[in-house]
């Protein structure tokens, strides 16, 4: 049972621009200080885009921002949204090949499990991430403290 | 997010062995009535007897039966045993290649979740999937009442 990569990565993202505050990061600058896959994080950032996470300002001081204050940014409905996926057994979706899927009770027990997963992840926000490693966190990423 | 197909198969045979009761059955009748693959089946039953979940009988009555009563299998150690890699993010590994793993708190967040997650399947044990809906599932599975 993993996260996809995808979520992962998301999560960096909205951590290093968390960190960043009100100044701008490229992706270049990202994927080097996780040192992970420029390629991989454009398609990050577009999808967080889309959904709302992540803004790119234009211009010559342009560059990407958070969308929205970490506070605002619900950890639940973020692994949400950037989990494609969350069909944990091939029952979960609309279509199964699993004979006994009509009287089977499993998939109303792994839902149940599925959502304490989820309700756990409702408590935290960005915020809560980076508010008490603030410092550790933007020394790591090599981050100038905030203004 | 998903469970690997070996749980998935773990789980159908523990169904398919839990109603049987004493009737002996072969890996060759489990597979047909799924429909999946005989060789994918080999392996998981191998697995599962190693673990303590299935004994196979030899002799000419013999064949696959569980190794305890289905009150004795608990869902979530069943989950823990067949899920080989339940590292939800690379950090929750002995070595992370994440740079910010020593000062990030997503993985403590991460793992109350799946904590969470396993709690509600610890409350579960295969009778409670077999007992209620005993005559629905063997009729789909082609399985004869037990005497």
């Amino acid at each position: 049972m993993h996260l996809t990569r995808f979520t992962d990565y998301s999560l960096r993202v909205l951590i290093y621009l968390g960190l960043k505050g009100e100044q701008r990061s490229t992706i270049q600058e990202i994927a080097e200080q996780f040192d992970i896959s420029r390629n991989h994080l454009m398609k990050v950032v577009h999808e967080l885009g889309q959904k709302g996470y992540v803004t790119a300002v234009r211009g010559k001081h342009g560059g990407l921002v958070l969308q929205r204050p970490p506070a605002e940014i619900n950890l639940g409905m973020l692994v949400r949204d950037t989990e494609h996926d969350m069909r944990l057994v091939e029952c979960f979706g609309d279509h199964s090949d699993c004979r006994i899927t009509q009287a089977c009770l499993l998939k109303s027990v792994f839902n149940e499990a599925l959502q304490a997963f989820l309700a756990v992840l409702d408590r935290y926000t960005l915020a809560d991430m980076l508010d008490p490693r603030r410092q550790q966190l933007s020394q790591i990423l090599g981050i100038a403290p905030m203004a």
